[in-house]
């Protein structure tokens, strides 16, 4: 809320503070959204990136799904931009492509088309499959792909997670090298009563130890980052020592 | 040490409290070792196994490296009780598997034998499959063969963890149908100075989204079970409610 308000007033201190604040907790990119309610988003995710980039260095994610709101952002938003995200539909994915081509872009795709949310691993593959034939045809490298299976609640869609966990393995297998598996981490605790932390980062172990390798996260949630850097030391990703926790957000 | 010193003056109060607090924190079986420094570990196992028969009813596991202990407790212990354990050394197997088969026993097989600790996947499944073997030899279903894949101290040997979960998912493709795959949890965090608490619930949710379905652990620790039965229900083997965690402490 405080953020749509800064957003809403162009106040770019309490941006630039929070910018600041999660790279500083480990956040390797940032997602710029300029939320659900605002009345100018081209200009708003214009403002956002402006401000950002004046605060930090790290690469950004334009999430939003308005391509002309990416596109009026992506030339002046920094190396290594992620353009958050295509759907597996044609009429997107083509548009996103040469977008992420021109402008060397990494791209996130989305496991699921206008028929809706897949309710199986086999329809997310199928989606994901589509996904990276497009990026190939564009040349965009698997390793600049983030293919998202689409995590759901688990209050509503309790069986998926299982699905979505087969379906990372799967999505590794896809091509070679594997493209990088992301998903936004907060849906799958989305409308639970209690508990939404624990959820969260039970589920990113979880995801982790079957390959996934980025997600979108709250980075100043401390529970969720010390679960995701202990499951990192244990996927051997990171050299243990008694001060484990300490040693990485050193780095 | 006062569980040491409560078998020592043959003390059943406190073991026997002990039992019933893991029973109701959640414990399906209750593992029960005499102790490495008891000088009559005969004795004390017979005496434990019957304390804690007195106190509650769920299965117990007899946990010694000597089988004239395990022998020696094994027809007062109940139904569906667990020998804990065999190696993959034929000498151990055979006596072992002997007795499991006329106690109607389960076994616990460590996926290691006299030539050390295995230190690949490979060599894991190697040894798992001499236990299968050996128990199908004998008429064990896989279903009362718990197979322990050796998760090693992430402080000495870190590359293990993800041989350890690799091993899981292979192990369960030994047989159909699949053997339980158990651990004991507090060896990932052997010898590590802090967070072992973190180290040891990062692990099992990790190794629960591999196949993990048993694991020899501290049901009084509450962070430790909060993460098991998030997993669980991750899993989709809880229904989801908002409150979930009191409601399958309340089953």
């Amino acid at each position: 809320k405080s953020v749509g308000k800064a957003i809403s007033a162009k106040d770019p201190i309490l941006i630039q503070n929070l910018a600041k604040d999660q790279v500083r907790a480990g956040a390797s990119v940032l997602d710029v959204n300029a939320g659900p309610y605002s009345a100018d988003p081209k200009g708003d995710m214009r403002w956002l990136v402006d401000t950002i980039r004046r605060a930090v260095k790290v690469p950004l994610s334009l999430d939003s799904t308005r391509i002309d709101v990416i596109e009026g952002a992506i030339a002046s938003a920094g190396d290594r931009v992620v353009i958050n995200s295509t759907s597996a539909d044609e009429d997107k994915m083509d548009p996103v492509f040469a977008m992420a081509k021109k402008y060397k872009a990494q791209v996130i795709g989305i496991a699921m088309d206008k028929t809706g949310v897949p309710n199986s691993k086999d329809a997310r593959i199928e989606h994901a499959a589509r996904i990276v034939s497009k990026a190939m045809d564009y040349g965009i490298s698997p390793e600049d792909l983030y293919l998202d299976p689409v995590a759901m609640p688990v209050n509503v869609a309790q069986a998926q997670g299982m699905q979505v966990m087969d379906a990372i393995r799967d999505f590794k297998m896809l091509c070679n090298p594997s493209p990088n598996i992301v998903i936004g981490l907060s849906n799958v605790s989305q409308g639970t009563k209690s508990y939404r932390g624990l959820i969260n980062r039970t589920f990113l172990a979880m995801a982790m130890a079957n390959g996934l390798n980025a997600a979108i996260l709250n980075p100043l949630d401390t529970e969720l980052m010390d679960a995701m850097i202990t499951t990192e030391l244990i996927l051997n990703k990171n050299i243990y020592c008694d001060s484990f926790l300490e040693a990485y957000r050193k780095e």
